[in-house]
């Protein structure tokens, strides 16, 4: 193995999928020396081309690195790939940036630990051509003397955030960002569905304009939430959308939309303003989402 | 009636709630001589002090000025209003910027046409507090002839987009935009139940960005659309993200709250991997939203 000399610290990337792909090589342009594996061997050929060092098996890859990023499909896949090679983790860093839940980061956390691996936790928030640009930015919890040693190797994926050292934060964090994603994709799906393709393109920067326009929600509801009182700043009330939500659905009958992704919020917004809230923001529904203990 | 001599057309608007009052301030910012009037009459008091002129009633708003802007609740009070003053809107500009849907905008156009007014109808994209900023755009579509003499005037309230004179188009593209901010709102309350009111605040800011970030997906998803092939520029396919989706269902459950917003996602995740597009973007959800014909 060739190895040229250099102050950045050597990176081994099992999984290189769209994302790890792009991770390795947002490593290999910091110049990072990295070595690359993955199920399927020729993945690893565009960034063998760019300078990767390719290892034969997962277990080559974790020996020849101290820090070795994880970024496979999923928990079932990261034990497949990793549980084999249990033995050769100690005295390692093990950066595990596969999707999963807080529940999930916690078992395999101590699973690291009992294998003498050092252990961080990771949710990227981004897609794969935003790695290394600004807009990318990844959640980190767990071993806060791994995110010291290697924060400016995590540097290169993108801005890095240390969420403390309960590991399952990262997954929780990452989870209700993508909850909040997800719901904006259903929202942005049925609303394609309504105009049509023939007008999407032209419908699609007045929706991009709008969404971004209205993220400034977020701060408002997160101001209410944390004083518990949904009465503050109110400009939309509850009463007034959920008389204009009869026209969303409305809409989609006359337009012939399935109101599937959308339906759920009407019986909440019309039981909410029946239990005497319609003077309130639409933020106090997060009482009927969160069940009573 | 004082009114001092000025160049700015003469409005009067009609409803004055959180949105209407916001309309007629932004008017008389303007410098637009503006006569007001609401149910409630109280609502009219801080828009008399800065300058307004109060009407006792709706007929003699409407006698004063040939611009009329109306802004109430729904078309069920529009029609309360003015159905009683039908017989004085011969030669008026009605606007009306009432939400509603294209099949009641339509209606009510025939039904201007029927006593004698030019009609447009209007979305109005902005919270109060918008209006009259440059976050603010407004939705038109009928009357050309009248969008055109008043276009300075409405620009007054936020960019003005006129999308035909097919009367029903502002409210086709309102709730269509509306549909995307629900699904938007929905994710971000899901979100913060999840994360817990404890968290909010720290939590607001990457929320904010994600969404903001992530609203590039409209484009990618508007492109795939056009072309009917959900292909296009693939850089998180189907099948990993219905992999995750399934975390996002299970850290609800560990969190205990209700999945009742994102949940019916899923499903149709899952049906559209097993027909086969595991490979392709989620945009091709839109076939299972759009009734075949
Ligand atoms: N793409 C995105 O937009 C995005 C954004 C944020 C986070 N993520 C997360 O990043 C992770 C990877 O996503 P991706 O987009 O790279 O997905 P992908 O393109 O579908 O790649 C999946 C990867 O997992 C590997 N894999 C699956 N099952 C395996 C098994 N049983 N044993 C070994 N390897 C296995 C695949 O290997 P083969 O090539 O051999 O199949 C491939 O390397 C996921 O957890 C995802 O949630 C993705
Ligand atoms: N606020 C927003 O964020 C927003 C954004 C975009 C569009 N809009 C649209 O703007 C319109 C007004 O919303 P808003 O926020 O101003 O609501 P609001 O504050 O609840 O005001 C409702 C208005 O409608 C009047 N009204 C209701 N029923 C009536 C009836 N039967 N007869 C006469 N007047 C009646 C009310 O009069 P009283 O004062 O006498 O009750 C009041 O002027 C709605 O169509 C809404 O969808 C609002």
């Amino acid at each position: 193995m060739s190895q040229t000399s250099t102050d950045r610290a050597a990176v081994s990337v099992l999984g290189l999928g769209a994302m790890g792909s792009a991770l390795a090589e947002a490593l290999l342009a910091a110049g990072h020396p990295t070595t690359v594996w993955n199920r399927s061997p020729a993945k690893a050929d565009p960034l063998v081309a760019m300078g990767a060092v390719r290892a034969a098996t997962a277990a080559e890859a974790i020996s020849v690195n101290r820090l070795v990023v994880v970024c496979l499909l999923d928990y079932r896949s990261v034990h497949e790939v990793l549980d084999d090679v249990a033995g050769k983790l100690a005295g390692k860093t093990l950066v595990n940036l596969t999707n999963g839940t807080p529940g999930q980061a916690e078992e395999f956390a101590r699973w690291a630990a009992e294998h003498g691996a050092d252990y961080l936790d990771g949710g990227i928030m981004a897609v794969p051509p935003m790695i290394a640009t600004p807009d990318a930015f990844l959640l980190y919890s767990g071993s806060s003397g791994a995110f010291d040693e290697y924060r400016e190797t995590l540097d290169a994926l993108g801005e890095s955030v240390f969420l403390g050292t309960e590991p399952g934060q990262a997954a929780l964090h990452d989870l209700s960002l993508l909850s909040g994603m997800y719901g904006m994709i259903a929202g942005i799906l049925h609303s394609f569905a309504l105009i049509g393709a023939d007008r999407a393109e032209t419908f699609a920067p007045l929706l991009r304009r709008w969404l971004t326009t209205m993220t400034a929600y977020v701060d408002g509801a997160a101001a209410q939430i944390t004083e518990g009182d949904y009465t503050l700043g109110v400009v939309s009330n509850l009463a007034m959308q959920a008389e204009g939500y009869v026209n969303i659905l409305r809409v989609a009958e006359e337009e012939n939309v399935t109101p599937v992704l959308l339906a759920p919020l009407g019986p909440l917004m019309q039981r909410r303003v029946a239990d005497g809230y319609g003077h309130e923001d639409i933020t106090g529904l997060v009482e009927l989402l969160t069940n009573q203990k």
